[in-house]
């Protein structure tokens, strides 16, 4: 996989943009909890996500967005679109983006015979139509599987099936320098921390520092997060974090960066 | 603000695109929780979401993704990235995207000053900064304003806020035909329902008929879900699905087409 200099956290960055696709999220119908996974899992295997992008169930769409991925990024992850109704269209539209033919994968199709016994039905078998050279993404919730084709993993779109195709394949990816990530709260609003957050960051210019407000019982304080692959800088930086907590008349309290629900910076 | 005929839901449609800003949405530590807010809102008020995109808090990154959106749809919401800290360049970018001069609004920072009374803070003044000619959107949670230019809303990050934002400016916006939506479920999987339900959506072109497979106490079945602008061609695609339903042996279930949590399709 190709990789390019970092900016902020260290020699080499590999990279992954995320394609969610489905007329169901943008109608807001159904709350999207893929690109969260995604994100948390690529992170943690040292890939960066650089952006995601959620589209319709419409050809030119879906094409557009994953050449525009896969051409700018190391790893490409699509969900959504990969069942057997007339809405499915994922496989052929990644098909149209690489200029491949599209046919029936009788590696596919077997395991589809398989899965279903004497219950295989024509708009089953479309599961198995796939890019010629497609390489198979076991599916080990409901039979059907997805497929990687060049740096293009296409997973299912229901939660479940999506976490269990790509934990069976996370040995196809090379990560790059894990990120590491800590974070600090404190009773502080963000806008009294802001002057000298900046003066922080400048001071640690490879750590990547974010904001984010909160309200708890009613107050308003912040938590800083500090992301780096570099672990003495991380160190430094977090000190000077919590240095400068205290002197704003401020207390620090170590918290776990776990992935938290619904706050995001305002 | 412009419109355009419609492929499958009515005379015209008015459509939007999103962006999610921040980093913390893609490292995963944040789980994005307001595209589906405005997704669902904005399908309420006869607004078409045909994208969303998200994106780091990175000035080239935003700008081009801004730029895309507002010159393709009738509307642009942003959230995040509006807060006093170095990692708020929102702002900044909607300028240079539209290439305005950038600096303090008075009228926002009236606001601000009103609002902090004497705890105004050179960082906090920040979040006065906004493209030249920016109509401002009150922020009735904790003081700093969003703001408008031409087609582009940007509100702030947190769920709360942004929510209060939007809903207070909801008048600004013109929407097409209401999209109606109805949902029926069946207790079949989905490879026995595509090959009717491809008939069916093709016998009704005016709607647009989405599958969603769901695990309901260990066993399969299938929302079917109809969309139209068009009331007739609703109640007879729905009376055709429940026919096929039936024909194939099960029982349709009428549902609320309400948000699902995690229930995309596969």
């Amino acid at each position: 996989m190709p990789s390019e200099p970092s900016d902020v956290t260290g020699p080499a960055v590999v990279t992954a943009g995320i394609v969610i696709i489905g007329n169901e999220v943008l109608s807001g119908r159904t709350q999207d909890a893929n690109l969260n996974y995604l994100a948390g899992r690529l992170t943690e295997l040292g890939v960066r996500v650089m952006e995601a992008r959620v589209v319709r169930d419409e050809e030119a769409a879906i094409v557009e967005a994953v050449n525009h991925v896969r051409t700018a990024y190391d790893y490409v992850f699509t969900t959504g679109g990969i069942g057997p109704t007339h809405d499915d269209i994922t496989a052929r539209c990644i098909a149209r983006a690489f200029g491949l033919p599209f046919g029936r994968n009788a590696e596919a199709q077997a395991i589809l015979h398989d899965y279903y016994k004497g219950e295989v039905t024509e708009a089953r078998l479309r599961m198995a139509e796939m890019p010629e050279g497609a390489a198979l993404i076991e599916n080990p919730v409901s039979g059907a599987p997805g497929f990687q084709i060049d740096n293009v993993f296409v997973l299912a779109g229901v939660p479940r099936i999506m976490q269990a195709m790509f934990e069976g394949m996370t040995h196809r990816i090379t990560g790059g320098a894990p990120v590491l990530s800590r974070s600090v709260a404190a009773n502080l609003a963000e806008g009294t921390l802001a002057g000298p957050l900046n003066d922080v960051q400048a001071r640690f210019p490879n750590t990547e520092i974010g904001s984010y407000p909160y309200f708890r019982g009613g107050k308003l304080g912040s938590s800083l997060v500090v992301r780096t692959t570099d672990a003495e800088a991380l160190d430094q930086a977090l000190a000077a974090i919590r240095a400068m907590i205290r002197e704003l008349g401020g207390e620090p309290i170590d918290e776990d960066d776990a992935p938290a629900m619904n706050a995001p910076r305002g």
